[in-house]
This record gives C-alpha cells, sequence and structure tokens, in this order.
C-alpha cells in the first residue's frame, strides 16, 4: 500500500502544479493512512481548495499508466530542477553522501525520487483516495526555514476502506475524551496547575462519586474493609518492599522531612500490609480484604501524558487480599468474578480482552528470584482462569516483579490499548514483610497476597467511560439527571417546585430559568447529553404533571410528579 | 505555690531518710502541679510504698514551722554530707563556680539548697499534696550515671483543687485520643509507615466516611459544589498565589518531575482559582461555592507530631466561595451560620470559642501590603460577626498573610488549644490570579475570595470527637452501630438472620458467633463501646424477636425486627 501512496504524492505534486504553476514541490512520502506533499506555493490555499485538486488528481490518474526510472548526475538534476531550489538542494546533499541520484517519471512528471512505488496509480479505484487537509510545516522540520504547505491525503485499497476509516475517525474524534471532557465540563487540564494533573470539575466529581460509590458497594458486597492510608511512604518501607530495587525508575525522587526521606507512594501494598501487621491474626480471619480509593503517584514524561487516560497521580480503587496458601485458588477466582461484576455494571464488558501475564522465563533478573514459587503461581492463576472459563492471551515478561498477573485490557477509541482492571498473586512481599498468623496447628504460617483493582483507576476509567457511551452516559452516572424548563418566566415558580422536588430526592437536576427561548433550552440540554429534561408551560401546570422528554427515546409524555419520581428513582437504581 | 512545693521536696527527703536510712537524697525542684525528689535508695522501692512515706510526710509536717538559712563553707558541706555523695558533688561544682553555698533547715533537716520556700510546710492543708508515682532517673540526666528513683508529688493550694486536678488528669487519660485510638482499633500510628502519616483502620474509616458524608450533605445544602482537585501543584502556582514568598517554611522540598518542579501542596486555594478560571462567569454566577474534602501537607518537626491532631498530611473539609465585593458580608454569615451547623450535628458546641484574628498593625511586612484593603477586610468581618452575636475574643498578628480570619477553637482534654474551622476573607489572591467575572453593566470585576473548612481538617476533628466521646460515638458515628449475639452456638443461625437483617439495611453490625460465653461476649461489646447489643436465645427465637441492650441507656428489651430496625435507622438518620 505504501508503494500506491508515495506515487499518489507524485500525482498530487503534478495536480498542485498544474493548477498553480510556479510552486516548488518539495517532498512528499506515504504515511500511515495515506500520503503528504510539501510545496512552495505561488498562491495561498486552504482547505476549500482541496476539492479543485482532488478533482484535477482524478483528471490525471487515467495517464498515470507507467513508472520509467532513471539514473542521473546532479548536473541533471539542477538542469531539470533549475525552477525547484529544494530540490536541488536535496540532491545536492544526496550527491556529497554518494548515493545515487535517481529520476522517476510518471504521466509525464519528472520528479527527484528514491523510488518505492509498485503499481501506477491508473491501476486505482479513484474513490479510494481523497485529500484530507492542510497544514503548516518548515522545510526540513526546521523552525528556522521557510514554513511550507503541507496537504494531507488519505488512501486505502479500496473505496469502503477509504470510508470506513474517516468514519471510524470522525467517530473517535466525536468521542474523544480530552474533546468531550472540555465541552461537557467534565475536567480540566491546566497547565498552571500541573501537567498530567488534571482537575475534576463539579460535573466530572459527580460522576467520580458515583465510581466511588459503586465500588465501594460492590467491595462490601465481596466482604471488603475500607481503610484509608496515606499517599506517602518512608524509605524503610518501600526499601523492604523491593520497589527501590524493582520499580525506582517509575518513582518521584523523595522529600526529606525533618531528617527523614519520604516517596510519593507508587502503590499502597506496603500500607495494606503494615495495616494487616497492627494485630495478630488467626486462621479463622483470613482471607482479609482491604480496600481503598487510594492515591497513586508516577513517574510520567511529559510526552506520555494523555488527558484522563496517563496522569502523573491517580485514584486506583485498589484492594490487598491475604489468603491462606490453601485458600488462595478460591479467593482468586472471587476476585476475578467481582471484577466482572464491576465491568458489567460500567457497561465496559464489550470492549475488554484478558491478558494473563506472566514472567520472562529467559530474564528472570527482573524478577524475583525463586522458579518454584514462580511455577506455582503460574500454574495456579492459570487454573483458576481456566475454571472461570474466560478466554485470554498468554503474555511473557509482562508480569508484575513480585508474580504474575491477569490483566484486563481494553481498547480506547484509537485502537490503543490499555490495562483496565488487574489482579495479582503475590508470594513476595508476605517474605519480606515477614508476615504471618497462626494456622489451626498453633503454628506460624505465611499468608499469600493478592494485589487488585476493582473497577481500575479513576481517571482511566473515567476517561474511557467518556469515549465508550460519547459523553451521553446512562442516568446513574450523567452528572446532571434531568433539566427542569419552564416555557415561559410566567412558570418559573411551578418548575422550582418539580425542580425542588428532585433535588429533595436526590436526583441531580438544574433548574433553567433563563430568559432563552424553550428552543434554546432544550437544545442545550441535548448539547450537554442530559438524560432527561421536562417541559412545564400552562398545560401541565393545569394538570399539575411534567411533560417528560428523553434523550435516547424522545418524547415520553406527561405523568404525575410521582409516577416521574418512580420512574426516575428505579431507572437511577437499576443502574441501567 | 512554687515555695511550697519545694518545700514538699525537703521534706519527702527527711521522710524518706527516715524510713530508709542510708538513703541519699540528690536534687529536688518544685515542678507544674507540684514537685520531685532523687533519691539513691538503700532500699528498692514501688509505688505501693507511697501511701507509707506519703503519711510519714504528714506525721512529720506539724513540725516544720520554721526555715532557717546558713551560709556555709565547702568544709561545712563536706562535714555535714560526709554520707552523701551526690551533695558533696553539687557543692564542690558550686564552690568551683564561686556560689554561695547555704543549708535551709527546718523540721530539723538540714539540706544543702540554694532556697526559695516562702511559707514553712506547717501552714498548709496536709491533704492538699500527695504522692504520685516513682521514675528512673540518671543522676544530672546523664545515662552514664548511676539511675535514680525519683518520686514524684502533686501539690496545690487546696485540697479541693488537688482532687479536682487528679479526677480531670485521670479523664484525660481515660479519653486520650491516642490511647483510645489504639485500643477501640481506629487508626495507627507506624513508624516504618512513616511518621505524622496515621493510617486509618477499618473502624477509623468507617467513622471517616460518615464524616464525609456529614461535610457533603451539608455542604450541598448550603449551595456548595464539589470538585476534586490534586495534592501536587505546579512551582508557578504557589508563585503566583505568594505561597513560596510567605508559606514556604510550612512547605515541603519540591519535586523534580521531568524538568518541572511540584510541591505537595500546602493549601488548594490556588487550585480551586484555577477552576474558577476555566470559564468567564456573571455577577448572576454568584457566589460560586466550591468545596472539597482536599489533601494538605505541612512541614511539622517530629517533635511536634501528636496522634491524629498534629500531623503532616492531612484532609482539610476545605472550600472557597468567589463573591460580589456587595455580596460578601451576608456570604461570610451563611459560611458562620454553616460551620455553627456542622459543629453543633457533631456535638462540639460546647467546646469551643471564637476567635477573631486581625493582622499586626505594627508588623505589617508579614502581611499583604495594602492598609485599606486590610482596614476594610477587618471592618466587615467584625460587622458580620457582631451581627451574628457570637461572642468573640480578637488576636492580633493571627491573620492569615493574605486577610483576616475567625477561627472557631477547641481545647483538648489536656487543655491544649487547636483551631478546629476556620473562615477567611480574602482580596488579595483574586488579584494576584487576576481573577475576574462580568458585572451587570458589562465590566469586568474582581471577586471576593472566602476561604473555609466545614468541619475543619478530618484527623483533628477525628482526635477531637473521640476524646469528646471518650470513644463512646453516638450511633450515627459508630464504627460497629449493633452487635448480635447468639447465647449458645444453637443460636447462631437465627443471629444470623438478624445480622444479615441489619446489613441489608446499612446498618454496620458484628455478629460474634464465637465460642466466648455470653458474659464474655456482652463484656466484649461493651469494652469496645458499641452502641447496642442484640442477644437471642431460646425465648427470642420462640417469640421471633430480638432483646436489646444499650451502652447508655442498659436493658431495653424485647422487640420484633420490624420495631428494631425502626429505632436504629431513626436514631441514626437523627444523628444523636
Amino acid at each position: 500500500m505504501d508503494g500506491l501512496r508515495h506515487s499518489l504524492a507524485h500525482l498530487l505534486a503534478a495536480s498542485v502544479r498544474e493548477l498553480y504553476p510556479g510552486s516548488q514541490n518539495a517532498i512528499g512520502p506515504a504515511i500511515e493512512n495515506g500520503f503528504y506533499q510539501d510545496f512552495d506555493m505561488s498562491k495561498q490555499i486552504s482547505d476549500s481548495d482541496l476539492p479543485k485538486i482532488e478533482a484535477k488528481m482524478r483528471e490525471l490518474l487515467p495517464k498515470w499508466t507507467k513508472w520509467t526510472k532513471k539514473v542521473v548526475t546532479l548536473q541533471e538534476v539542477k538542469k531539470e530542477f533549475s525552477w525547484n531550489r529544494y530540490k536541488i538542494e536535496l540532491a545536492e546533499e544526496f550527491a556529497q553522501e554518494n548515493k545515487t541520484l535517481t529520476f522517476f517519471t510518471c504521466g509525464g512528471l519528472v520528479d527527484l525520487c528514491k523510488g518505492g512505488h509498485d503499481l501506477p496509480p491508473a491501476t486505482m479505484d479513484p474513490r479510494s483516495f481523497k485529500l484530507d487537509r492542510i497544514a503548516g510545516a518548515y522545510w526540513r522540520g526546521n523552525e528556522k526555514n521557510k514554513m511550507l504547505t503541507r496537504i494531507y491525503g488519505l488512501a486505502f485499497e479500496t473505496k469502503e476502506k477509504l470510508e470506513a476509516y474517516v468514519k471510524q475517525r470522525e467517530e473517535a474524534e466525536k468521542r474523544d475524551h480530552k474533546k468531550l471532557g472540555k465541552e461537557l465540563d467534565l475536567f480540566v487540564i491546566d497547565e498552571k496547575v500541573g501537567k498530567g494533573l488534571p482537575l475534576w470539575t463539579p460535573k466530572g466529581t459527580a460522576i467520580k462519586f458515583e465510581l466511588e460509590n459503586f465500588t465501594r458497594e460492590l467491595e462490601r458486597k465481596y466482604g471488603y474493609q475500607h481503610v484509608e492510608t496515606p499517599y506517602l511512604g518512608a524509605e524503610e518501607l518501600y526499601r523492604t518492599s523491593g520497589h527501590l530495587d524493582h520499580f525506582l525508575k517509575n518513582m518521584y525522587a523523595p522529600i526529606d522531612m525533618d531528617g527523614d526521606k519520604f516517596y510519593l507512594r507508587p502503590m499502597a501494598c506496603p500500607h495494606h500490609i503494615r495495616m494487616y501487621q497492627r494485630k495478630q491474626w488467626s486462621y479463622k480471619d483470613l482471607p482479609i480484604r482491604y480496600a481503598e480509593i487510594a492515591d497513586y503517584n508516577r513517574y510520567e514524561k511529559s510526552g506520555e501524558l494523555m488527558g484522563m487516560i496517563r496522569v502523573r497521580k491517580f485514584q486506583l480503587t485498589d484492594g490487598h487480599l491475604f489468603v491462606t496458601p490453601e485458600g488462595l485458588k478460591d479467593e482468586f477466582k472471587l476476585v476475578c468474578n467481582m471484577i466482572i461484576e464491576g465491568m458489567k455494571g460500567l457497561g465496559l464488558t464489550d470492549i475488554v480482552s484478558y491478558r494473563f501475564s506472566k514472567r520472562d522465563p529467559k530474564n528472570k533478573e527482573k524478577y524475583y528470584p525463586d522458579d518454584s514459587l514462580w511455577n506455582h503461581a503460574e500454574g495456579l492463576m492459570k487454573e483458576a482462569v481456566d475454571e472461570l472459563g474466560l478466554s485470554y492471551i498468554e503474555a511473557e515478561d509482562e508480569a508484575a516483579f513480585y508474580g504474575p498477573k491477569l490483566d484486563v485490557q481494553a481498547k480506547n477509541v484509537n485502537g490503543k490499548e490499555d490495562t483496565l482492571f488487574t489482579a495479582q498473586m503475590d508470594f513476595l512481599l508476605p517474605e519480606k514483610f515477614d508476615m504471618e498468623y497462626i494456622d489451626r496447628d498453633g503454628k506460624k504460617k505465611r499468608p499469600v497476597m493478592i494485589h487488585r483493582s476493582t473497577i481500575g483507576c479513576l481517571e482511566r476509567t473515567f476517561g474511557f467511560l467518556i469515549e465508550h457511551y460519547a459523553g451521553a452516559f446512562p442516568l446513574w452516572l450523567s452528572p446532571v439527571q434531568v433539566k427542569v424548563i419552564p416555557v415561559r418566566t410566567n412558570h418559573n415558580r411551578y418548575a422550582k417546585e418539580i425542580f425542588d422536588l428532585l433535588k429533595e430526592n436526590d436526583i441531580r437536576a438544574e433548574l433553567d430559568d433563563g430568559d432563552s427561548n424553550l428552543g434554546g433550552k432544550v437544545r442545550d440540554a441535548k448539547n450537554n447529553k442530559i438524560p432527561y429534561w421536562i417541559v412545564v408551560g400552562d398545560k401541565e401546570i393545569e394538570a399539575k404533571k411534567v411533560n417528560l422528554e428523553s434523550r435516547d427515546a424522545g418524547q415520553i409524555g406527561q405523568m404525575s410528579k410521582e409516577e416521574l419520581l418512580k420512574k426516575l428513582l428505579e431507572e437511577i437504581k437499576s443502574k441501567k
């Protein structure tokens, strides 16, 4: 495909030169999904000129039937391209590097080019490519040089593939969580506060609180106890845990506090271990399950930050379980079931896949060195996921340094895959911290640990949810659940009554008693993707009813206040 | 009083020497609330010997009617104290420093002493002092020296004052939040995790969640919007706010992140300001009220840390309001009312006082330099608190660097006063961040800011609540609200039914289906200060009822499950 894309860049050059004589073409490679060509234009153009250029390309296309190649001297280049200072500059440089100079010609256009064209353009479906957009680009990427005009094009094997790509890209752009986050006022990325440190706006926070409640309810159901521990940890803690040996490159520099060194914590496992160690436990007390919406900090390069999906400080719906060795497999299965239940609750089941991450047996020094423990843990985990009937891929060299893990992966709208949820087995940290419980026989035994998240990291899960729902959240997650719209200002009092009733029932309502007209108010509700709006006018006041309309189901009609409350509260409770 | 306390130290020396001949008395000064005397004892003694010594002191007391003073030579000291190496060592040292050596004699006891006795002991009420406890103390505080026996005594002007002090101290010890925190398993101080970084246990976290819900409900009622912002901030943010100029000594060292400097935030005001600045606002939108349970970090020396009350990382029930200048006074009054409502809800009204903290007009350089703004803000705040009818004390030089504040102060059980809640006016930060709103006339105006906390810092408020309630929390705050106790194991099934019913209704219940007997189970409920326990045996199973007993009201008696639920849920809801 690259050969055709590259050829189209030549065709683009020919078309532009015909339409805008005197324009000089510079470079024009194939790229992912298409091609581009840079020009020093004789006349400034804009996106609106693209259809004309595209038409010219289609007009010339049938004549582009054959590529011919000719090895030339620098002199020949200078003669042929006396009108094009960019080609001459390149040719002079190639000559100095003793590279062979070649002309490639097609449809009458001679170009300085090193080749790579395979089929001639005339063989392709003229509807399988299109011009995309115009951008500025410095000659040779250097800002001291002249700014050239870069024309981007898209090209695929077939018209269908082109259309599918364009549609998918439009969809992805519409769903992009950074764009929607701003439009729907869900979060703020503010460099002044700090790169990689997003702020949750009031609307975003309403969703965050729902996610937190959802998490904690699920955790209570599965027998977890909630704890809260600080996002800092003393050096000694991470020395003992091995994080300073194995995880330092993901951690921030330590802070001195009155003579002691503290780290912003990269993980909360040591804190939960110390929580466990505040008491002596018996086998009867196990499993002990601690859960926390825990603050984590990770070293990320500025360039790798991405909206809510890759950040420097996040909150993990974290948890650590301390289990007897005999109880490990069953408890691990319970953990998986809980994660699956959480995923279903959020409506994410369709976009995930499972990844069973193991140690690289050929690269053991990155991992805790104990072959038999690794084999035991990996064997046990495989049994558990097989017994659950999960279909997964196995990935070597992706385990945590302390043990194997099962990751639930999801692709974002741009196709990039990230880990959403995780469950990990750990025999190492209990050893390092010398953890124990008293077994049935009165002897001290070592518990095993499971690390897991319930619905992953709140920031990332939020980002995925925005994209998954394209901002049109289900009722229970919507930051504004109902908007109350009086038709005219003389209906404001009744509207306020309805609004107050909703508020009293903990429904997140908004009252739009401003000056704009009904159409404007409804449009605003739609733009903000509010699930329901209620219009009240003379008819409703007279009937003592409300008129309900839905984002997803359209006009629902008049109903009493009691019916309204019942309908909304049931739908919120169902989390559908 | 110090003179009498010092005299009693002499009397103690005389008594010990009479009861334990050959014992050498070393030093014996007056201290806060009493005195001590160090001895090299001829026989080891313990606290159980104190009554005998105390009786001897009272026996000798009537003869201690007059102090006589005599200036002596080192020779005379050596002769008189040939039996006491400590006195000789001191006398030799004093002589070398050319100090006058003096003997003070009373009731026949000659002692090397520099004086300070005022009234002779015989004049005092013999019931106004008592011996307190025995401790070890190295001679001259140097661990290379011999360990001496230190006997502590308490002494006051009157018997009543002594009794009051003893009672208050017992009460304080019983209520000490560090002691109760451990006994009731509410939080953990773990040096391995880090000094000043307490962990909230499952029970403590249950209380924390209640406090969070309480805070957020109150904030919703007063029209706040909840936001969530990170506990880190870029250097530029705190440069702009002035924290780096005025607050640096309370902040931790910055952390480098890929070339940028970040601070653990000491306050969240800049974050909320940037949240405000994400949009343009009209006067119609104001006041805007942001609330957050915000993470704060403060530099505290290790020696100043104290349980949950003085920590290095805490969560403030924080909030910032952006107000038109015309609306400032009324909004400030609303803020005060809200704080008072919160305080009442927590039952803390009786232990607080108000402190109106102003700039020091003689020491202005610590504060934002604008006399007219300070006068305006202080005047407005005084009007507001006067109109509310609060009685307060005025404190100069205790304002924030950006404006005056009203602090709600509370004393802990040891009499130490701390700030629990606060409300502050601020004209400075809106200026520094160039904040604005569009006023009625279409022009840009500067909003004023109010900084305030709802129920203060969760850690500190928790500490105060533990001490205030001596760990016997009201039902809504209790980590375990009801304990279900089957009389014998054959009642476990019915007990489990009751337990499940309570759980389903979100009541924090515990099922004690272990092997211990009824008495032990009830004792455990009492020791853990659980507000209610339910005993179920044959009678209850037959009658399909439960038998309820209360920590505070004793036996309540049999009732149906429905009655039980109704009673408990109503009491929880009432927050009484």
